[in-house]
């Protein structure tokens, strides 16, 4: 009987261009499709919850195949496809979940962090995972701009020429900075995110904050709708995909 | 008039051959040193507080040089010469200090710390800046040998056969083991380290704790003085060369 399994997936995206299976660039789910692969001895579709863009990191990216392995226990697969892996891809968890489990359709909300250093020289061992500022921000200011963001707003401000979503409205459960010794930490949880959002988010708070604009200026960028109005995208090396959450995925217990 | 400069510098050593000049690999001091030559417009030979090891990391290796450059503030050798090298190379300070300073001779102590990851499968980010234990170590246990390694001892157990020092005696200020969110942390300080005795004690502690040895066992192995009786040396990627002290580096008043 097949069986339905969710992975949860870190990776470092440096080396990545993105998620999304291409056909000439190397992307994350392709290098685990390979392993699925392996595994199985014939060729296993992955099912990802979102793309992640060029050099954007994951700490929670969640994804789904159906496999016809009824022998081991869905922990194993966690082993096994880690074994088979390069080491910038890790399978942090592998749990079978309902049948009809879809880890897109079935995301209750989606958690992002992006990564600043504060530090006058950041050190190299974070600099594929950090942005580095020149300053030292206001970090009660940069609270209060992320405050306007909570609830259910259009974000045209905040997306790309190219998205072709249909509607622009997100909701957004919450948004906020803090620091982590000299990090500086945004981190924000919606139903979804338009894309590169995230990253023109963290641009336009950064840099209207070291203009001297203010927390009004920021909410009429973000309220007149309108790309023009957002400051530049924040680069992709700062950004983790953090956590998914889902509505129900279990599998009943009739049917285990 | 001639300056002595002293520079605290950081790397990541994933891609370097240590920190030594050598013909034929990638090494830190050759990295600096071109970067000062296009500063200079000639040949400087920077003088290292000790080596690292292939793949070994730094955040406060010291060096210094002699510079005929004289319109320019020490403090501005720092951005010079990180906007002249790659960026896994950092300098963090750059600092006038007295003619005769030596980064060998004049340090008073060196720290390391030893970076372990006890996390089920740890990030992809930490993959090479951390040895990954498959086990959760008693700290206790750990600790009570570190203690043994305090005071002043003969390492040879904890030696190389190709380590040319004339004398085994080291003195060891402080050794202990913490937790860092599931990191697991072996910072040391001494007045001096023999060759790889850092990564020889992290892998003796960590393999004997694991095969159920006790403090007794570990500190027998440590008196009888034989590198027969230590554990493995634990992987260069988890060693940050952390920190150097030195007796009085300031210029001196009067020749200010």
């Amino acid at each position: 009987m097949n069986r339905t399994i969710k992975l949860t997936i870190a990776y470092d995206g440096t080396d990545f261009s993105g998620w999304q299976r291409q056909s000439e660039h190397r992307s994350v789910q392709e290098e685990i499709e390979k392993a699925l692969a392996k595994m199985h001895g014939h060729a296993v579709n992955l099912l990802g919850s979102g793309r992640t863009d060029t050099g954007v990191h994951a700490r929670g990216q969640v994804a789904s195949f159906i496999t016809d392995i009824v022998h081991i226990s869905p922990e194993r697969f966690e082993t096994a496809l880690n074994s088979l892996m390069p080491h910038d891809i890790r399978i942090m968890e592998a749990k079978e979940v309902r049948a009809d489990f879809h880890p897109r359709f079935d995301a209750r909300s989606r958690s992002y962090r992006y990564f600043m250093s504060t530090a006058k020289t950041p050190l190299p061992s974070g600099r594929k995972y950090e942005w580095h500022l020149f300053h030292s921000p206001n970090i009660a200011l940069l609270n209060s701009m992320a405050a306007c963001l909570i609830g259910e707003h259009d974000f045209s401000t905040f997306s790309s020429s190219q998205d072709q979503s249909q509607s622009m409205q997100r909701y957004i459960q919450n948004a906020s900075f803090f620091m982590q010794g000299d990090q500086l930490v945004f981190q924000i949880t919606g139903n979804a995110f338009l894309w590169r959002m995230v990253r023109s988010l963290v641009g336009t708070m950064i840099v209207f904050e070291r203009r001297g604009k203010t927390r009004d200026d920021f909410n009429n960028a973000f309220l007149a709708c309108d790309r023009n109005r957002a400051g530049p995208t924040a680069p992709s090396l700062g950004l983790f995909l953090w956590a998914i959450d889902f509505y129900d995925e279990d599998v009943k217990a009739e049917s285990l």
